[in-house]
This record gives C-alpha cells, sequence and structure tokens, in this order.
C-alpha cells in the first residue's frame, strides 16, 4: 500500500501529538468537574482559563468574550438565533449568502419558516459576494448579517471590511457575524480591528480535536443561550465542560499560532507547486478557486469525468480528497457553492476539493500529480465532447 | 500529603484507562470525518457504528433509536423541545418534577415563558414524587412528563412504571421523558420494557469522557433537531462528529455494563459500611437520602456545620466531596432538591453528598469516616443548640 497522502484537511484535521497527549493526561488526572468547589474542579477550571487565554489571544480579544461549544455548529447557531433572542428589537430582516456552510444556511431557513424576512446575498463566478447586491439589500431593519469569512468549498475570501463598511453606511446598529471556521489558523482575524460582532470558530479544523468549537461575541453585544441548564459558561452555554476537549482547542490554537507565517508559506507553496503542475499537465481542468483565494483549498474541476469516481481511484492510492464539502458530500446534490457560482453542470460535476495542512509534504504534491495522470485517461468519460 | 479519595462521582467521574487509550488512538489513526466519502470517512463513520450498537445494547434499543449529542444537557434539551416541536398538536400543558436536573428545570422555566402551562409534580420527604399530585395534573392536554430517573443531589429513584401507569391511565397520548444520567450504567434500564418515549444518558457518569451523551428516541416518535446544519445524526443533530469522543462513551458504555452488577454490590458494600461507620460515631447528622435509593450517592447533613467548610477541610485530606449538586454549588443557593423535600435550613446548609463508584476502596471509606471524627469537632459552630 502506498503511503498516506491525506489532502482533505478542510473536512478535518488530524489533531497534534502535543494535543492528543495533553488531553490523554487531562482525561488521567485534571477530571474533576470545574462545577466542583474542591481542588479538582478548580484545578479544572484553571485548564480552561488558560484555553480560553489561548483562544482570546489568538484573536486579539479579551478572554470573556469567548463561549466555548460542542462546535462550529453550535456556534453558528448559537450567534445567529442567541443574538436574534436578545435582540427582538432590532428588527426583523437578516441577510446571509448563497455560499454559507449549512449550519447558517439551514439556521436562515429555519428563520425565514418562523417571521424572518431573509436576503441571500448572490456572488459572482469567483465565489466572491456582490457587493453591490449587498448594498441593495440592507435596510433600517436589518438585524443581523451573517458572512462565511472563507468559504469551505472554494476557499474565496470574502471582503469583510467592505462588508462592515457598507453595512454601517446603510444600518449602524445590525450586528455582523463571521463564519470564520475554515479561516481561523490559517490567516490573521482579528475581529475589533474589522470591527465585527461575532466570530465562529472550530478546533478540528486546526489540527484540535472535534467536539469542540467557541463563539466570540463582543462584550457590548447581547445575546442569549440557545440550550439551558446549569448556567456554565457564564451562563450562555450550559452542560458539564468538556475540559479535555476544550484544553486540546487550546493547545492547537497556540501551537497553530505560533507558526501561522511559517505553515501558510509553506502551503503556499504546495498550492503553487500543484497548480504549475496541473499547468505542465495534459489535464483538461479548470480551477474554480478564484485568484486570492486561501491557499489551504483547491477546488479544481477536471472535464469529463465523474468527481467520485476520481476520489474512489485517488482513495486506492491512499490519496484523500473530497468533492464539494464533506458535510453535503453525502447527499449526492449539486454543491449549492458552485451553483450559486453559476458554473456548468460539467465543471461541478468534476469538482475536486484538495485541502492542504503544514503537514502535507512537497512529496504528497509530486504523487498526488502523478496519480492523476495514472487515473484520468482511464475514467475520463469519452466522447464528452467540447462542453 | 495523602492519596487522593474521590467521592465526587456523581459530578464527574475519572475515565477508565482504556478508554484514553482509545481515544488517542482514533484521534491519531481514524481522524477522518465521517461524512468524508473515502475510507478515512468511512472507517469513523463504522466506529461510531460501534458505539451506537454498544449503547443501544446496553438498553435493549435498536442503534437507529439511538442520537448522539453533546452531553445530558443537549439530552434533555434536545428531548423536550424536539419533542415539542414535532408535536405542537399534542397539547401545551407539560408536567415535570420539583427535583430535575438544571437541565430539564430551565427548559420547563423557559418554555412557561414561552406560552406552555406548566406543572410541577411535588415530592416527599424522601425526595419521591407523589403520584396523587402527579395523577391529579395529568389532563388530556398533556404532551410531555419529563421524569428524572435518579436524582443527582440525593440519589432517590423514581418509580417509572408507577409513572408510566398513571400516565397511561389519564392520557396515553402524552409521551415520557427520562433523564437517566445518574442512572444510566448503575441500575438496569430498558426503555422498551417500561414504555418510556425518551431516555438522556452522559457519558463522563460512567468513566467515559465529557462532551458527549446521548438520547434514545423509541422509533414511533416524532423529535425534531433543534440545532440546524449539514444534518448529522439522521438530521436530528448537525455538526461534524465527535468521533474519539462518541467511541470514548462506547466503549466506558460496553466496559461498564459488563460489571454493572459486580460494581453495585462493590458500591452497595461501601454505601452501607459508611453508613455503618455514621452509626457508630458520635457524629451528629441525618442521611438525607432514603431508604432504597440508588447506593451511588449518599446524601449526609451533618448538624451544626456548613457543608462548604467540611468540604474544604475533607479537600485539605485530598478527599473531594460535593455540597449539593456539581452544577449548582457555585451558586450560593439552597438546593431546590432539598427544598423541595421540605427538609428543614439546618439540614440543608450541613448536607454533604458523597457520591462513589467502582474505583472506590474499603480503605477511602474508612480513611473519610476517620477524617470526619478529627475535622467535626472543629468546625462545628457551638451553641448551635437543639435545632
Amino acid at each position: 500500500m502506498n503511503r498516506e497522502i491525506y489532502l482533505d484537511n478542510s473536512a478535518t484535521t488530524r489533531p497534534y501529538d502535543d494535543v492528543i497527549e495533553y488531553m490523554g493526561e487531562i482525561n488521567r488526572n485534571v477530571y474533576g468537574n470545574p462545577s466542583s468547589l474542591h481542588t479538582k474542579g478548580i484545578e479544572a477550571e484553571r485548564l480552561i482559563k488558560k484555553a480560553r487565554e489561548a483562544i482570546a489571544d489568538s484573536m486579539g480579544v479579551t478572554p470573556k468574550e469567548i463561549y466555548f461549544t460542542s462546535g462550529g455548529t453550535e456556534s453558528n447557531n448559537l450567534a445567529i438565533r442567541g443574538y436574534l433572542k436578545a435582540n427582538p428589537r432590532k428588527g426583523r430582516h437578516i441577510i446571509t449568502t448563497k455560499i454559507e456552510h449549512p449550519s447558517v444556511l439551514e439556521v436562515y431557513k429555519h428563520l425565514e419558516k418562523n417571521g424572518y424576512a431573509v436576503d441571500y446575498v448572490e456572488v459572482d463566478s469567483r465565489g466572491i459576494i456582490d457587493l453591490d447586491d449587498l448594498k441593495s439589500k440592507v435596510t433600517g431593519d436589518t438585524s443581523l448579517i451573517s458572512v462565511i469569512m472563507v468559504n469551505n468549498e472554494i476557499g474565496s475570501i470574502q471582503p469583510i471590511d467592505e462588508i462592515v463598511r457598507i453595512k454601517n453606511s446603510v444600518n449602524s446598529q445590525a450586528a455582523i457575524h463571521i463564519d470564520a471556521v475554515q479561516a481561523y489558523g490559517k490567516m490573521p482575524l482579528m475581529p475589533k480591528k474589522v470591527d465585527v460582532d461575532m466570530v465562529s470558530i472550530s478546533s478540528h479544523k486546526i489540527h484540535g480535536p472535534k467536539g469542540v468549537g467557541a463563539l466570540y461575541v463582543n462584550k457590548a453585544l447581547k445575546i442569549k443561550p440557545i440550550l439551558f441548564g446549569g448556567g456554565q459558561e457564564s451562563a450562555l452555554r450550559s452542560g458539564t465542560e468538556n475540559v479535555a476537549g476544550i484544553c486540546g482547542f487550546g493547545l492547537a490554537a497556540e501551537l497553530t499560532f505560533k507558526r501561522l507565517e511559517e505553515s501558510r508559506s509553506k502551503v503556499e507553496r504546495l498550492r503553487d507547486m500543484f497548480v504549475d503542475g496541473l499547468k505542465n499537465s495534459s489535464f483538461e481542468y479548470r480551477i474554480l478557486s478564484p485568484e486570492g483565494s486561501s491557499p489551504y483549498i483547491l477546488n479544481v474541476s477536471f472535464r469529463n469525468v465523474r468527481a467520485e469516481v476520481l476520489l474512489h481511484h485517488l482513495e486506492e492510492k491512499n490519496i484523500y480528497v473530497s468533492t464539494g464539502s464533506a458535510c453535503s458530500s453525502r447527499k449526492k446534490l449539486h454543491s449549492h457553492v458552485l451553483t450559486a457560482m453559476r458554473l456548468e453542470t460539467c465543471d461541478i460535476e468534476g469538482a475536486i476539493r484538495f485541502s492542504f495542512s503544514a503537514y502535507n509534504s512537497e512529496q504528497d504534491i509530486l504523487d498526488t500529480l502523478k496519480a492523476l495522470e495514472d487515473i484520468l485517461p482511464k475514467i475520463q468519460i469519452k466522447g464528452g465532447g467540447k462542453r
């Protein structure tokens, strides 16, 4: 069997060894309930505090503005629904984009069925939102705008600065929530500098454990819980804290931010190497990720190829990639992101997402290109013709 | 420093070594996203399936009836709110008891503010619900009854059979949800035998990891999600699955149920030994846990003592206990459970919860009794008089 080449890092990442070890240590020795009054509880609480500080530092915010959740999905749900519940008088109009993650899109659809007026901003063929369309949609009744910072399928980066500026020019009272799950730990993200109110992040996308996420909420913003109970996390998120998971997330953030620039440069080099390899190949392909997108994601559509067939052929060679996002890949539906970009069916059906991490090597890229050279001629649909 | 004696197992337990090791192994080797189409995802999904089967087997239900959540709090929230959302025509009247965990009580309070008629059933001085009061409260408009099976503060066990019988005699259409967080793994619990519709359980109370729980939902029951997103867990609980956590929970359930009887006998012996020790002591105390309660929990009130002071003195000797439940111990409020039992203030203020696990030894009990002998005379409030 070939060695493993994991190019599905946007779906999830392998946790750092140090994180795995640290979590084991906590489970063995610091297993107290943070709500307990004795040392076993206080020690657990102290480690959570340390993790909260690490996450806060990484975004230049205060620890009190960081709330731990069970993951990116819960963070997105809490941000949107928790904010709207706490601010019923700010208006019943909410805005998002057509290329959000399901954990935002499905919340908006739910709200739409429950009395909210919802607008979905258009994107262009690069997967970047149409700022004129946004401007035309913001009104005095707009309460919230939720935007995915780095799209999980194609890696397009939204112009958050511009979005905030446009929002403020029409309605400075509306709040902005950023789904930064694919951005966090991969590019600088300073909520206070760009003046966004809430930011969702997830642990398992930065080599932390699954089942943990966090939400930044500006301390001036009111937000209400969506889960009720013992009042943990300053009463915003009840439930016994996932101590080991939270601490693993904190350590993963520390390790990630310590070498953010280095990792990013490496990933950029790998991505460029891959793109060059494609250029020098005889493949018929189209790169769907736009210029200036996150180097961690490269979405490539191969002509006359069904993405799922290519995925399984790569898998036989121990190379792991995605078609669309992991979350929607089982649904056999066309990607809503690629559809919103108005791509042709042939581009959508041949789209593969290669997503990188600092664990990848140049050899991974060379071997993947070599594998594509072997596979593509075998699986190309004959007579696909010019499409 | 004395060796550690952990008697706060109802707050949380130390994970099994095998569970800690298994989770590390999964994080290292099976780190794929279960939604991914390739082997890395399929392997992760296979392990989740195995965990689901272990949990289902432990309750004699089918794997399709088990949904994983982020913990007991989310399970309780999902059961109650998810059921009511899915069954709006079954009535707007809901019932629970006065001695529920906050993750049920706070949900009921929230629903009460949002148009539901809520009844809280009384309990007697043993912390067992008043069946006549229940009977008088069930109506044709009752949609849901939620009951804690084993109370987390005093260990009283509710007569679930009787509750179901009473409910069925008045309104067989109403659903019954059981918060079994303190019962699961400690006594047999067969939802289909006792004819309850939903059961919440939590991993970290049975030596599994924190941040994972599950909800049993009878397949005939309709229930809707309370978190929206990618549609994981058969669309009931979105969010990338906490693979290592879920699998750790599954293994903890296997290990726990394999020796349930043995562990329970051991814990019973330890509890009885402790009670005998109290009887043979010169302490002024009152056992608040009723006859026939769970052997895992022994709530004892010491006269003329402030529980928190005693807790800290025990802690100095490396003995860890609780005052009230961990979830409410930081709130400096009188326990709502002990208050519902109509105990006198002096009993409430001196109440300590000793909670056991199969990890405890006879020596732990002897040392704790010895410690109490040392401490109690020093901290007793003089002139407390007869109360």
